[in-house]
C-alpha cells in the first residue's frame, strides 16, 4: 500500500511511502523505488530475500547477448543488495514473525531509501530494524547501505553480505564466473566479464560493524563459493544495544568512458576501483550520503517544478517523474540512450525506442540541453547501424533501428517473439522491420533541440547529417503508386501497435514529409564548406532532387467529409464496437480477453495515441477545429493500453481548452507507475511516461511550445491548480516561468536578452528582468 | 527433523520421514529424498517455493560446458516440480500461516514421496494438502505428481504449474531459451538445447483437475514468458470439497540411447515425447504409479538385504543405500558413469571418480553384474580420452581422468579452483594431474568383475585392453632412482587428499604393481588371436619387457621396525598433534579451523583411509597382525573428513574381528546422508558412501570376498545383529546367503553348481541346494 502524504517539513511532498509490506507486490516498489545516477541503476529489492523478488543492478552500456539466438540486452550485474540477517539461527524474514510497524520511504529530494521495521520474532524477541541506502549522485561508482538493528532481548546475529553473481536476466546468465579477491583483509573484489561482449564489471565491497559506536572486535570470515563472495560476521548483541552495519560498494566497468576503446584495462579498473572503495570506506555512509544529497539539492534547485494544487499528489507526481528522468540517463555520455524501463528493470532489455525522442527528450531539451545533446549525439553515433539497416532493407540513407542498444549493434529488435502456442510457429515481431517513423522522430527531435538551444555547432557537426540522411531514407523508402500518381508509405506500423501492416499511416507520412522538407531547407541554406562536406558524403544534388521529387508527390492523408483524418488507408471501413468495458477497466490490455490480434486489426480501436501525436507535434499544420473534431473521434477509440498514450491526450486536451479532461489524463499518466495499481511496474518503470508527466505539466498546462522558431508560453491551469512554476533553458538563458490562473511571468536569469511569446504577445525579456502578461 | 521408525505394516523399515518442516534445512531432504531411475534424477524440492531451495532435474549424460572457462557439468534441466498454489490471492507457503501437522515420507519400497500438511491460513481457513510424486522405474521418461487440496471453508484457488527454465547450475545457465508449444490444447512442450554441446532436452507436461472425482470444466490459460511455459487454472472450491491435480511429465533428450549419433533427431524426439505424454496422461497417476511400484517390487525381491538388528535403523539404512544405488545409475547405458552425488545435486558437477570402481562397483559386480559390465564398458569407451591424457602428460598407455564426464571429454577436473582470496592467485587443483591411482583402481575393478562374473567375453573385448593399457601407463610413469637403483612414483596424491605431492604413496605403488603384474599374467596367457590383436595395437613384446622391467625394480614401501607401512616417503618424520577435538566433532573439516593446507602437509593426519584401503583391496599381501597394527596406527590419525573413509575402516575392523568398532563405523557411514546432521547433504547425496554401506554389511559383517579366484563367505555379525540375508550373483548363479551368529547358509538358485568357501571350508553348492556351515 502506497501513501503520498507522509512527507513532513522540508520533505513535504517529497516522500513516496510503502506503508505496509505485501510480498505479493514486491515488483512495484522494487521498480518505483529504484535508485541510480544514470550510470548505475539499482532496483530496490529488500536486504532479506523473498520469493519472486527481482534483484537488478545495471550499469549503462554494458550490453551483452546471452547467445546467438537472443538479442543483446543490458545484463544484470552481480547483486549487492542482499544481506542475510540470521537472528538466533533463523534468517530474518518479515514473513516469519510479526510485523509491529513498517514503513519504507523513498525521499525524492535526497535520493535516499529508508525502511523501518518493528518486528517480533517467533521467539517473541522484539527488534527494531532500520535500513538506508543510496546510489551516489556525486560519485557515480558508489552505492552505500546502512543497517541498524536493535533488540529488546539478547540475540545472536550472523550477517552474510557481499557480492552475489547467481543473478541472471530471467534465467539468461550474462557473466562468466567472476574472479574474487580479498584485499587488505577488508575489501571484497569480484571482476566478472560478460560472455560475449567481454565487458568487465568490477565490484568492490567493504563492511563495517559497530555496536553503539564501538567497532566490533571479532573479525569476519570471507566466504567464497560458486559465483558468490561474501563475508560472515557473527555478533552477540545484548538487550538494548544497537548494531550498525555499513556496506560500501564501488562499481566500475570497462564500458566506462574512462576505459573506452583502451586495451587491457583490467588492472587499471581494479586499481581505480580499489582506490574508490578505500576512500569511500574511510568516509563512511554519512559523509558519502551528504555529498550525494548536496548533488541532489543542486539538481532540484534547477529542476523542481512547483505546483500549488488542492491535491498535493500532483506536486509529488511531478517530482517523482523528475527523479526518475534524472536517474535514467547518464548525462555526459553520448554512447548510450535511454532504456524504455530506465535502469529499473529487465523489461525491453535496456533498449531505446522513439520513447526517448518524442516523450523524454523535450524535458531535457528545455531544461538540460547538454543532456539532450548527448542523447542526440548517441543517435548520431549510431548512424552507421542505421545506414546498415537501410542498406540491408534496400534503402538509402539512415533507417534508425526501432530498438537500439550499444553503438555498433544496429537494429536489436528481436526478429521472432514467442511461438504462437497453438501453431507452434514463432511469431514475427514486425516493429523492427516496419515501425519506421522513428527515423523522422529523431530528425524532429534534432530540430527541436536546435530551435530551443540555438546550438549551431551541434547542427554543423551532427544534426544536419541526421536530418539529411533520414530524409534520404524516406525518399528511397517511398513507393510510387502508378494509378494514383503519388508516393506512398505502405505496409508500416504507426504509433498504434494494434495495427500492423497499414498503408499511408497519417503520422508516418506527415512526419516523413516534415523530415524531407526540413532536409531540403537545410541543404538550401548550407554554408559552402558544409555543403561540400555533405556533398562528398551523399551527392547532395541528387539527394536534393530525389527528396524533392518524392516530397512533391507524397500522399498526405486528408480529412474526410466529417473532418476526420484517417489513421491509415481504409480506417473508416473498419467496424466499430463498444469499447467502454475496456476503457473503464483499471487494467491494460483487457480487450485481449475478447479479441485476438487478427480481430483487432479490423476494429476501429487504438492501443495508444496515433493521429493525435501528429496533431501535437506538427500542430501548426492543423486548425484548432480539426484537432477538436479528431480529438473526440480518436479518444473514443483509444484504449490507452500503452504508457505513451495518456500524456499526448492530456497535452492536446489542454491545447483545446479542455483543461479538466487534460487534468484527468495527467493523473492517468502520473498513476502509471506511482498510482495504486500494484502490478503495473514489475518489469520496471515506464520511462516515456515520466517524460509524459513533464509534458502534461509544462507543454499542456504551462502552454510551452516552440512554434516557427519562437518560444510560446501560454499557461492554462486546471481547476485544481493555483499556480505552476518551472524552469526553462532557452537559447542558453535560464528562464523561470511562473503561472497562475491570471497569467504568466517570465524571469530571465541569463545574461542575454531572449524573445518569448506570452499568450500570443511577443515580448523581450532582458537579463534579470521579469515580464508578466495577464491571461485574456 | 527426521524419523526412521514410522513405517508400518508392509512398509515397516521402508520409510524415511521428515517429521517437521524447517526451511533452514531444505537441502537435506531435497537430496536424500531425491527420486529417479538412473536416467532421470529429480531433487525433492517442494511444490511451493522457499528461499534457498534448490530445484534440480538431471538427465544422465547431457553434459555441457557453460563457457570455455568452466569444465563440463551435468546441466540442470528446466524444472517440473514447482507449483504455485494461490489460495484466496496468496501463494501458499508453509511459512505464511500455521502448520497444524506435517509429514513427508519417502517410501523406499515403492519409490513414492508423499507429503501431508494440515494448515491454517492467516485468514483462519483450514486446509489439508497432500502431495505425491514419483519418477517411474518402469518408463524412464516419466515423472508424475498428484496433489490433493481440501478446505474446511470455501476458497478460491489458482494453480500455476508447468515448465520453468529459469533454473541454472548455481547461476551458470546451460540452456538456450526453449521452444514452447501447446499441443492438442493440453500438452505443454518445451524443447531446450544446451549452449555448447547442443544436447536437446524435450519436456512434455499435462495437467488434469478434478473436484471430488468430477473434472473441472473451466479450461486453463496457457502462459508463455521468458524461459517459462505454464498453465494457470482458477477454481472455486467449496467447503469440504477436494481438488485433485495430476501433473504428468515426460522427459527426453538427444543423448538418449535411442537418438545417439543420429542426425536431426528433434522431430523424432518430439514425436516420441508426445506419444509418451499422451499415453501417460490417459493412464493417470495411479496406474502409472502402479507400474513403477511393480518394477520397484521386482527390484527389491532381488536386491533387499534383510538385517535383524536390535536397532531397525540398520535395516532402513541398508535399504536407503540400496534405493540410492539403484537410482544413481542408468543400468543399460555404457556411455555414462556414476556421479559423485548421483543425480541428486550439483556437487562435483556430475563427474565420475574412483568412487565408482572402489566403493560402488562391488555392489553391482556382486548383485547386478550387467550393470557392472555397463559401467566398466563406460571406462572402456573412455579409453581414447585416457590415452590422450597419458600422451599429453608424456606417458604411454591409458591414464584415466581423475574426473570423467561424457565419453570424449577426457580429463574434466577443473585445472584451477577458486583464487586464494589473500594472494589473489587461483589455486591449482592437483587431483586431475597427480591423483593417478584411478587407473589401477579401474583395472582392479575389471579383474574383480571378471572373477565374480566369469565374463570372458567382456575380458576379450574390453577388460584385457584396460588392464594392459593402464599397466603400460604405469610402466612409462615410473621414475628411475639412480641412487637407489629402483623405480618410484613421485609427486602423487594418494587417497588421502590432505597430502599433495608425496613420493611413493604405498597405495599408489602397490596398486600399480598389482596392475602391471596382472597385465603380465594376461599377456602371457592370451590366446593367439587376441595376442595378435593387442600386438598390433601395442607392440606386446616391447610392452611386456617395459612392464616387467619396471615391476621388477619398483619400490614397494615396507613396514618400519614397528610394523607400520608408511603412507608415503617421510611420513614418520611428520609431527603428531592431538587430533581428538576434530575426531570428536560432529562436523567434518574442523581441523581447518586451526590449520591450513600447508600446515596439514606436515602433520600425521589423514582426511580419509589411505593405507587401509590397500590392506582391504590387496588383503592377501599383508598379514593379519600387520593389518591390525596399521589399523590402530592409522585410525588414530584419520579424521574421516571424506565420505569414502568410514566404510573402509568398518570392513577392515570386521576383518580383524573388531566387530563393535566395525559397527560404529557402519553407523557412521550410514549417517553421512541419512543421519541427523541436517546440513550434510546440501549438494547431493554421497554416492560412494551408499556403496560403502553395502560393503560394511556384505564385505564386512557378511565376510564376502573374492580371494585368488575363490568366493569366500565368512560372516561375523556385530552384537546387535541377529541375522543378515543378502543375495549374490556369482558366475551367473543367483545365491542367497543367510548368516546368523552361529553360521552361514548358502542357497544356489541358479542352474549350475558353484564353489564357495565358507569360513575357509571349500564347498560345492548345486542348483537349488542349500549348504550350511557353522561358525567355529
Amino acid at each position: 500500500m502506497l501513501r503520498y502524504d507522509t512527507g513532513k517539513g522540508e520533505y513535504k511532498d517529497w516522500i513516496v511511502e510503502e506503508a505496509a509490506f505485501d510480498s505479493r507486490y514486491l515488483g512495484k516498489c522494487e521498480s518505483i523505488f529504484c535508485q541510480g545516477n544514470g550510470y548505475i541503476g539499482q532496483r530496490a529489492a529488500l536486504e532479506e530475500s523473498y520469493i519472486n523478488e527481482t534483484r537488478n543492478l545495471f550499469v549503462t552500456g554494458t550490453f551483452n547477448s546471452f547467445d546467438g539466438d537472443e538479442v543483446t540486452e543490458l545484463p544484470n550485474l552481480p547483486d549487492l543488495t542482499a544481506m542475510r540477517i540470521i537472528i538466533d539461527g533463523y534468517p530474518f524474514s518479515m514473513e516469519r514473525g510479526k510485523i509491529l510497524n513498517y514503513s519504507r520511504r523513498l525521499n525524492l529530494k535526497t535520493g535516499e531509501l529508508e525502511r523501518n521495521v518493528g518486528f517480533e520474532t517467533l521467539d517473541k524477541k522484539q527488534l527494531e530494524l532500520s535500513f538506508r541506502r543510496f546510489v551516489s549522485l556525486s560519485d557515480e561508482h558508489i552505492i552505500a547501505f546502512r543497517t541498524e538493528i536493535k533488540a529488546q532481548q539478547d540475540i545472536q546475529i550472523t550477517i552474510e553480505s557481499g557480492i552475489d553473481g547467481r543473478v541472471s536476466n530471467t534465467g539468461s546468465q550474462h557473466f562468466k564466473e567472476g574472479e574474487k579477491r580479498l584485499l587488505d583483509g577488508r575489501y571484497l573484489r569480484m571482476s566478472s566479464r560478460t560472455t560475449n561482449s567481454n565487458v568487465l564489471c568490477t565490484q568492490h565491497v567493504a563492511h563495517s560493524f559497530k555496536i553503539d559506536g564501538k567497532a566490533v572486535s571479532a573479525g569476519f570470515v570471507p566466504v567464497i563459493d560458486r559465483r558468490q563472495f561474501y563475508i560472515r560476521q557473527s555478533i552477540s548483541l545484548d538487550a538494548g544495544e544497537t548494531l550498525f552495519i555499513e556496506k560500501i560498494c564501488a562499481v566500475h566497468s570497462s564500458r566506462d568512458m574512462a576505459y573506452y576503446k583502451k586495451q587491457d584495462t583490467q588492472a587499471q579498473i581494479e586499481k581505480d576501483g580499489l582506490e574508490t572503495i578505500e576512500k569511500a570506506y574511510k568516509m563512511g555512509y554519512k559523509l558519502l550520503f551528504e555529498q550525494s544529497r548536496i548533488a541532489w539539492q543542486k539538481l532540484w534547485e534547477a529542476q523542481d517544478i512547483y505546483i500549488e494544487s488542492t491535491d498535493s499528489y500532483d506536486r509529488l507526481a511531478l517530482r517523482f517523474a523528475l527523479y526518475h528522468l534524472n536517474i535514467m540517463v547518464k548525462k555526459d555520455d553520448d554512447r548510450v540512450g535511454i532504456a524504455a524501463k530506465g535502469l529499473s528493470g529487465e523489461g525491453y532489455k535496456g533498449h531505446s525506442f522513439w520513447d526517448t525522442e518524442i516523450f523524454i527528450l523535450p524535458y531535457f531539451t528545455f531544461t538540460q540541453p547538454q543532456v539532450a545533446k548527448a542523447l542526440l549525439s548517441y543517435r548520431y553515433n549510431t548512424l552507421p547501424g542505421a545506414r546498415r539497416k537501410a542498406h540491408e532493407n534496400g534503402y538509402k540513407g539512415a533507417m534508425y533501428p526501432w530498438e537500439s542498444a550499444w553503438l555498433d549493434d544496429g537494429e536489436v529488435t528481436p526478429l521472432w517473439g514467442a511461438a504462437d502456442i497453438k501453431t507452434g510457429l514463432p511469431m514475427k515481431i514486425w516493429t523492427g522491420l516496419i515501425e519506421q517513423h522513428i527515423s523522422s522522430d529523431i530528425a524532429f527531435a534534432v530540430w527541436q533541440y536546435y530551435m530551443v538551444s540555438g546550438d549551431k555547432n551541434f547542427m554543423h557537426n551532427k544534426g544536419y547529417e541526421i536530418i539529411i540522411d533520414t530524409a534520404r531514407f524516406w525518399a528511397s523508402r517511398a513507393e510510387f503508386n502508378e494509378e494514383k500518381q503519388r508516393y506512398e508509405y505502405n505496409g508500416v506500423i504507426g504509433p498504434d501497435e494494434y495495427k500492423e501492416h497499414v498503408n499511408n499511416n497519417a503520422y508516418t507520412n506527415y512526419m516523413a514529409a516534415w523530415n524531407m522538407k526540413k532536409a531540403l531547407e537545410i541543404i538550401k541554406s548550407l554554408e559552402p564548406d558544409l555543403y561540400d562536406k555533405f556533398n562528398n558524403q551523399f551527392d547532395l544534388e541528387a539527394s536534393y532532387r530525389d527528396i524533392e521529387n518524392v516530397l512533391k508527390k507524397l500522399y498526405l492523408p486528408k480529412p474526410d467529409q466529417n473532418g476526420i483524418l484517417p489513421q491509415f488507408d481504409g480506417y473508416f471501413d473498419l467496424k466499430t464496437i463498444d469499447l467502454s468495458p475496456y476503457k473503464k477497466s483499471p487494467d491494460v490490455g483487457t480487450i485481449y480477453n475478447d479479441y485476438n490480434n487478427d480481430e483487432l486489426r479490423n476494429i476501429q480501436v487504438s492501443k495508444q495515441a496515433d493521429v493525435l501525436v501528429l496533431f501535437f507535434l506538427l500542430e501548426e499544420l492543423f486548425s484548432s477545429d480539426m484537432k477538436k473534431t479528431n480529438y473526440t473521434f480518436y479518444e473514443d477509440r483509444t484504449l490507452h493500453d500503452s504508457s505513451l498514450s495518456k500524456s499526448t491526450h492530456s497535452v492536446l486536451a489542454a491545447d483545446l481548452g479542455l483543461q479538466e479532461i487534460a487534468y484527468e489524463f495527467f493523473r492517468g499518466s502520473a498513476n502509471i507507475d506511482l498510482g495504486p495499481n500494484m502490478k503495473s511496474s514489475d518489469m520496471g518503470i515506464h520511462s516515456a511516461s515520466m517524460g509524459g508527466i513533464w509534458q502534461c505539466a509544462v507543454y499542456g498546462f504551462g502552454g510551452l511550445r516552440m512554434k516557427k522558431g519562437e518560444l510560446h508560453i501560454s499557461p492554462r491551469l486546471p481547476e485544481k491548480w493555483d499556480s505552476l512554476a518551472f524552469n526553462v533553458t532557452y537559447k542558453q538563458q535560464a528562464l523561470k516561468v511562473k503561472a497562475d490562473k491570471n497569467g504568466v511571468s517570465v524571469t530571465n536569469f541569463g545574461e542575454n536578452v531572449v524573445e518569448v511569446v506570452l499568450y500570443g504577445e511577443k515580448r523581450e525579456v532582458k537579463s534579470l528582468q521579469t515580464i508578466s502578461v495577464i491571461k485574456q
